[in-house]
C-alpha cells in the first residue's frame, strides 16, 4: 500500500517543489516556503489524484486541484497554530513562533489565496464545478475549527456535535479532495458524490480511531504519549461518550479525576472508568459504523471493481481493524 | 456626483442585506455580521457597477463581483485591525477587541472564503476571467500590507517603494473592482485593462492626496486631527520626500523633531521643514501626475465620451484639485 501511495506522493512533491511563489516581500513568502518544506504525507492531494484515476482521468489534470487542497490545508495549520499557541509543528517551530503572530496571520492569508490560484489553473467548465465545492468545504473547515474552540469552554458536548465538529474540521476536506479529482476526470455527479461521502465517512472513522489510539495504542508503536488526551482533559469521543453514560457516582469520580494534577492517577482512573462503561467497544463500534458506510459508498460507485482496489487499500491502511 | 453614486450604493446595500451567511457557529458569523453593519462608502462595489455600466452591461450582472471585492476589503480590515492592534474602526469596536484575536483571525478567514463564494456565482466563462484577476489582486493587497509593516521598522524608505506599497495595499483593488465590472459586461481586454489602469492611478493619486490633507487640510472640514501623521512619525509620501531632499542640517532638525514629545513643536517644526523643502508642491505634483495618467487611461477607452462622464465625475469628486 505504501508503495502504491508513493507514486502519487512523488508526483505531488514534484509539483510542490516546482510551484513558484512570488519573490517578495520575504517576510510574506519565506514563512510559506518554510512551512511547505516541513512536509507531511500530502494525503489530500494524493486523494485528489486517486479520485481522478478511479474514473480514468489523467493524473496531471488533477494536480492543480490537489495542490489547492494541500495549500489550503497548510493555511489552516498556520492559522490554527496561532489560535492554539502551538510552539511546534512536525517537530519544527511553528510560523508564528519563528516569526510572529502578524506574519503568521498574513502569510496564512497569502497561502489561502495561493490555493485559489491553483484552482484557477483549471479550464472554465471544470473550474465552475470545483470552486463551489472548494468554497463550501473551506467554509465548513472554518466552522469546524470554531466549533472546536467553542467546545473547549463548554461543560457538556453531545457526541453528535462532536462528530459534526470532526467531520467539518477534517473529514470534509478528504471528501472534497477525492471529489475534486473525480470532477477533473469528468465523473458523473452521482458517482462523484458517492466518492465524496466515502472520503467523509472514512475521515470520521479515522478521527474516532485517533481518539481510541490515544488511549489504547501500544506505546512502542505510537508516535505520541499514550494517554495524552486524558492528561489534557481533551474532549474526545471517548470522554464525551463516557460522561454521557456515567451514573452519578461515576460522574463524581470523573469530576475528581479531571481536576487532579497527579497524571498517572488520572490516566489510570479514567481508563478504569472507560472499562466500566465499555467505552473501547462503544468507540470501536462507532468507528466501524462510519468505516462500513464508507465501504458502502465505494461499492455504489459505477466503475469496475478492480479500479476501486487502491481506495480499498487506502481505507484498510488508514483503519486497520484490531478485532 | 453624490446623488449619482447613491443609486449604485443603494443597489449594493440591498444585496449586502440580502446576502445570507450560514446560521452558525455564532462566534464565527456574528463578528462578520457586526462588521458588515459598520458600513462604509462601499466604494469598491460601486466601482464594479460603474465598470459594467461603462460598457453597457447590466448592473445586476456585476453585483456578485462587487460583493466579492467588498467582502474581501472587509476581510483585510478585520485582519489589519488585529495586526495594527486598532481598538476602533468607523468609531466602533474592532472585531478582535469586541471578541478576541482568535475570533478575528477565523471570522476574517471565513469572510475571505465568502468573497470567493460570491465570485463563484458568475457563469463559467466570466468566472474564468474574474478569478485570476481577483487572486492576483488579493495577493498584491497582502504584499502591500507586508511592505507597510516592513517599512515601519526600516530607517530609510524610497518614495518609489512607498508608491508601490500604496499601489498594492489599496489602489490595485480599485482597478480590480472596475475591471471586474468591465469583464461582466464583456468588454474587450484592452479596454478592461485601460479601465484597470485608470483605477490604479486614481487610487495612487487619492492616497497621496490623503497624505497631503493630513498636513494641509482645513481642520474645520477634516474628519481627523490635522498633523496626526506627523505626530505618529508616519512614513508618508511627504515625510519620505522631505527626508530624501533634506541637507545635513535639515536632516539633523528632522531627527530632533521626530523624537520630541512636544506635539505642538513637532507639528510646527516639521511643517517649517516641509515649507523650506517645497514638499506641498512636490507632493501635489506627484498626485497630479497620477491623476493625469488616470484621465489619459480613461480617454483611451473605446466607448462614447458621454458614457465616461460618471467616472470623470468620480475622479473629480475624489481628487478636487486646490490649484
Amino acid at each position: 500500500m505504501i508503495a502504491a501511495l508513493s507514486r502519487y506522493q512523488e508526483l505531488i512533491a514534484e509539483h510542490i517543489s516546482a510551484h513558484r511563489l512570488p519573490e517578495g516581500p520575504e517576510n510574506l513568502y519565506d514563512p510559506i516556503r518554510y512551512f511547505l518544506t516541513l512536509g507531511g504525507k500530502r494525503m489530500r492531494p494524493v486523494l485528489a489524484l486517486m479520485g481522478a484515476e478511479l474514473f480514468g482521468g489523467e493524473l496531471e489534470n488533477a494536480v492543480q486541484a490537489g495542490l489547492a487542497v494541500e495549500l489550503f490545508h497548510n493555511f489552516t495549520l498556520i492559522h490554527d497554530d496561532i489560535m492554539d499557541e502551538a510552539p511546534l509543528r512536525r517537530g519544527k517551530e511553528t510560523v508564528h513562533k519563528k516569526w510572529n503572530d502578524n506574519i503568521g496571520i498574513l502569510s496564512g492569508d497569502a497561502l489561502l489565496i495561493e490555493a485559489y490560484k491553483c484552482l484557477a489553473n483549471n479550464e472554465p467548465q471544470t473550474l465552475a464545478k470545483l470552486l463551489p465545492l472548494f468554497n463550501q468545504t473551506a467554509t465548513e473547515v472554518c466552522e469546524g475549527q470554531q466549533m472546536d474552540m467553542d467546545f473547549e469552554t463548554r461543560s457538556v458536548v453531545a457526541t453528535e456535535d462532536y462528530i459534526q465538529m470532526i467531520a467539518y474540521k477534517t473529514a470534509v476536506l478528504l471528501g472534497c479532495s477525492l471529489k475534486m479529482g473525480a470532477i477533473t476526470a469528468k465523473a458523473q455527479d452521482e458517482d462523484a458524490d458517492d466518492l465524496y461521502q466515502f472520503g467523509l465517512n472514512l475521515g470520521i472513522a479515522f478521527q474516532i480511531q485517533d481518539d481510541i489510539l490515544d488511549v489504547y495504542a501500544d506505546q512502542n508503536k505510537f508516535g505520541k504519549q499514550v494517554g495524552g488526551d486524558i492528561i489534557a482533559n481533551k474532549k474526545t469521543f471517548l470522554l464525551l461518550q463516557a460522561l454521557k453514560d456515567a451514573n452519578s457516582d461515576q460522574q463524581k469520580r470523573f469530576d475528581d479525576l479531571l481536576s487532579t494534577t497527579d497524571v498517572a492517577l488520572k490516566v489510570k482512573g479514567v481508563m478504569e472508568l472507560y472499562d466500566e462503561l465499555d467505552i473501547y467497544q462503544k468507540a470501536t463500534s462507532k468507528k466501524n459504523y462510519y468505516h462500513d458506510m464508507a465501504m458502502e459508498n465505494l461499492k455504489h460507485i459505477r466503475v469496475d471493481a478492480t479500479k476501486k482496489a487502491p481506495l480499498e487499500g487506502l481505507a484498510h491502511f488508514l483503519l486497520e481493524r484490531e478485532h
